[in-house]
């Protein structure tokens, strides 16, 4: 049986949610994969907080080196959020020789070319699943079994807070302050909302989206983006009477003219499939000249959701190592 | 760049389609995926009747030895339907070193334990990605980056027939005989409806879907199966005003017993992801134990879309040849 180490890089939210999904699921990965993982190192700064996991000694390291400089260490999963020092971190381990997987959808957007291009000169894999849609297995399927299509037009819900705004503010008439409010006070917001309800982490998702799904890279700071902070009541009433919803929408199209892509609140017909997917859920909705119209749909976020993408695609880069 | 020589068993409806799809997309294939994929003998019963495509001469043939035993061919794609001879011919390709693709649920789920086993036995591989939900690519991503999952439920709608009546039914108020006639009349219902609107088709995909996900495999007949034709505009009706709408369900549960497993038309909450798909959309809700819940929506039917599916599969092979 193959045997796979993997450092991690950050033991926040997606970190410890890829340790408990290895806990929970090794016994079957090897028997449905006859890969034996194990997650030999973890980059924390402070090695002596209880995380409430059972770890073996000598596991935590505060010292990176442990991890990307380590021969014993095939795969490097960065999870540390940001775009510096994960980007630099990344970089350093597929000069290495190790493959990687990021959850880091700000770094991944920011430095897509420069990533790729260093696995490919490494002759490494590196792997992106849990930037876009969370646990929804969309990069993987759009870019293995679906690329016997060609993709004419991808629409997604790929920001659980705005989806869970909007989708308060349209069910239950609430106030765009006051549900942010309330899902801040639950600690689903975060107390700097910004590149959630003003499209940032989308445009983010969209660009490595794009990257993946048409071959081409468009950094985030070039996809006209607007988010759903000046989004009234009144405006979704509206737009309800008419017999639609607004969602927050990353949109990207290929045209006569390229591709087109842009991130804004648009209104969807009521009987549309992303008008369906409501509060912390993500979709994802793509067309393809042969398979036609497709829906991927799943939690966009969470620990272990985000870790099931994380380990998937560790799982892959296992079977093709 | 590699070259793969198909030959596809049958030129009906998904046979064209697989090869409408490879007209469009070879050079995109070519590109992304670095093969070169051709199909280069397709069996038919008349050589001479035209089909609507271009095909160079000696392409098609009426002799099944000039694919199963042609040692120029890599994969065999069995699109004939019906369990023989497709189900044969399967096995003679794969004793002769030959992948296999198939659409073929009926021949699929009948023998799917020696078609994998004779698959292991020659170290060669075979994929049935069209026979669940058409152009969805649901087996695929259960087997491969979902796997660091463990499933514990898994719900379908898997035919799209009996999806179109029941929502003919529900939306419009519609009897059952008055659609299924309509629908006979648009040619997308059968002249013989059985295996439709009596859940056999559906259990068929049940069979491989869990035999996929849970290792398990159960023969279709052994699948307690009830299909839609009891199902009257009355209980629509009342499942409606409960707030409830009636889908026809193929399901598998891991329960401390062990899988339990059912083809039925059962009530489903207004609001589940499941009650949304219409008409003759096809998908298949899943929920792992680490990802949570995931949906895959798409056409589970049609010439394209299902072309899409086996022309996935082929590319997968290819990839990994």
């Amino acid at each position: 049986m193959k045997k796979i180490n993997v450092g991690l890089l950050g033991f926040g939210t997606v970190g410890t949610g890829t340790f408990k999904t290895l806990q929970m699921n090794k016994e079957h990965m090897k028997k449905c994969a006859d890969v034996d993982i194990e997650i030999t190192k973890i980059l924390v700064n402070n090695t002596t907080k209880n995380r409430g996991v059972d770890l073996e000694t000598g596991v935590l390291t505060s010292n990176v080196d442990d991890i990307i400089n380590n021969p014993d260490i095939d795969i490097v999963v960065e999870v540390l959020g940001g775009i510096e020092p994960a980007s630099t971190y990344m970089l350093q381990a597929l000069n290495n020789g190790k493959h990687v997987v990021t959850a880091n959808k700000a770094a991944a957007a920011e430095n897509f070319a420069i990533l790729n291009e260093t696995a490919k000169k490494n002759d490494v894999m590196i792997k992106f699943e849990a930037c876009v849609g969370g646990g929804i297995p969309v990069l993987h399927t759009l870019t293995s079994v679906l690329q016997a299509n060609q993709f004419t037009e991808i629409l997604g819900i790929l920001n659980g807070t705005s989806n869970y705004i909007l989708t308060q503010m349209t069910d239950n008439g609430l106030a765009y302050d006051d549900v942010l409010k309330d899902a801040q006070e639950k600690g689903f917001a975060e107390a700097d909302p910004t590149a959630d309800v003003e499209g940032i982490d989308i445009a983010n998702k969209l660009s490595i989206l794009m990257a993946l799904a048409f071959s081409e890279y468009v950094h985030p700071n070039n996809i006209p983006t607007k988010g759903i902070s000046e989004i009234t009541l009144a405006e979704i009433e509206e737009a309800k009477a008419e017999g639609y919803i607004i969602k927050c929408i990353a949109s990207a199209k290929k045209t006569d003219k390229g591709l087109e892509y842009e991130v804004k609140p648009m209104k969807l017909k009521k009987d549309h499939p992303l008008a369906g997917v409501s509060n912390e859920f993500n979709a994802v909705f793509v067309t393809g000249n042969a398979v036609d119209e497709l829906m991927f749909y799943g939690k966009g976020a969470g620990s272990l959701p985000t870790g099931s993408a994380v380990m998937g695609d560790i799982l892959e880069i296992a079977r093709n190592i």
